[in-house]
């Protein structure tokens, strides 16, 4: 074993652990308010504990989230009183899919332990600035499995600020170096342009920071919770650590799954160079 | 202005600020697994609201956390693996009565923000020995209404351990300085022997320390969360430190509104010596 190995295993707790995405646009259908994907969430439940992998679970906000935060101008964090009644109804509809999400997990007879990312987090002029990751290793560490998502989160400098589900990823993937991060999306990975609008655009199946630096932030295409160059860049950091990353339907059967027992199904590979 | 009337308004932003505890007996029928009082919560929610009082709410986890916490030995924390379904199973249980909880405050145009003791408490053998009291604080800063309950928390010593809603409290107070703690029970106060078995226990309008000693351990009445003793000792130490402390029934409509307002309604006041 190489001493990066040991130094990884001695930092860590991973021991093949992966972190698995559920995006909002997978568990919920994103343009309508609160509408949750109950049976996709439940398959995907049940491909996790099928494989039998020890992950952590970061779901996003989706309809639960977006929608509201949007209307009150919440990622802008606090400008005004009015905004608290409907910072407090964003918290409580995250939490409620959250709750839903918890459900599906322990009807699969996973151990799912919620930790929200308001109560253990805190940003910094809307960046993740700290997240309390001893929780993380300690559930684990008792056989649990962590489930976090994207949430309102106190800001040092702005009040509050939205958290996405892919910076607190971004965090976790640093502390644990987990052995594959699996992005669950509800297209078949990274395209060359956004495929629910151009009839054009290609499924890659590898991506890099080669291509990543092609991609103009101006001209790629922006899906509601960002830029997907913010996403990608996101990947390769990751990647560029020794994680394998993935970009998978997560509306397609047996995706997930599959990219848990390290085979190949459809999706996008990101590397690190 | 006393030098230590400045020294409490500089060292918290209390502000005249009160806590309300909810005690599980009321919000929850304590004997029938998960069963919600939500008339008596809604009622509640309203009397704050309609008080106007800044509060933070603690509320207890009733037959949502104790019957299945028993029943699986969680407070003697980690013993075997079989626990850990269960632990997760109870903090789902916990998390599902706070959302139920969260919804009547915000029904009542409370702005509620939950914040369980899960992700931001950790144990020692048993006591709660850190709170991460500054989430408290921004949110109440914020304008929000803090909630947090009896949960099961991470324990440096047993792994896990179950944190009662009255240890919160007696941190919350020790920091904020609250001008008042008011804990709603399903009786109308302290009573010199359990009131729901013996006919001759009286009601006590007062109680203090001098009070406690005279109370043997051994036979004092004991209810579901541990004993009369360790809630009243609690209690006392709350009111030694300068903050009005009250015993009141929920069940009762109106009293939890005239004991948030300066009223005496019928209950049992705790005071230091």
């Amino acid at each position: 074993m190489s001493r990066r190995g040991l130094f990884i295993r001695a930092s860590s707790c991973s021991n093949g652990m992966m972190i698995v995405k559920l995006g909002g646009s997978v568990i919920t259908r994103k343009d309508r308010y609160r509408s949750f994907r109950r049976e996709v969430t439940r398959r995907l439940a049940g491909e996790i504990a099928d494989s039998g992998e020890r992950v952590m679970i970061v779901h996003g906000a989706g309809s639960f989230g977006h929608l509201l935060a949007a209307k009150h101008a919440l990622h802008e964090g606090r400008r005004s009183e009015k905004q608290i009644p409907a910072l407090a109804r964003v918290m409580q509809d995250v939490r409620d899919l959250d709750m839903k999400v918890i459900k599906e997990l322990a009807d699969a007879l996973l151990p799912a332990v919620s930790i929200p990312p308001a109560a253990c987090a805190r940003m910094k002029a809307g960046v993740l600035d700290t997240l309390d990751v001893r929780l993380f290793r300690d559930y684990i560490q008792l056989g649990a499995v962590p489930v976090t998502f994207g949430d309102v989160v106190l800001d040092d400098v702005k009040g509050f600020s939205i958290c996405s589900g892919d910076q607190i990823i971004r965090m976790l993937a640093k502390e644990f170096a987990p052995k594959r991060v699996i992005f669950c999306a509800d297209v078949d990975g990274v395209y060359t342009a956004d495929p629910k609008s151009d009839q054009k655009a290609k499924l890659l199946r590898k991506v890099d920071s080669t291509y990543l630096r092609k991609l103009s932030r101006g001209t790629s295409y922006v899906d509601v919770t960002g830029g997907m160059h913010g996403k990608l860049s996101n990947m390769v950091e990751i990647a560029e650590r020794g994680t394998e990353v993935l970009v998978i339907n997560g509306l397609e059967k047996g995706r997930l799954r599959a990219a848990l027992e390290g085979k190949e199904p459809v999706g996008t590979r990101v590397v690190g160079v």
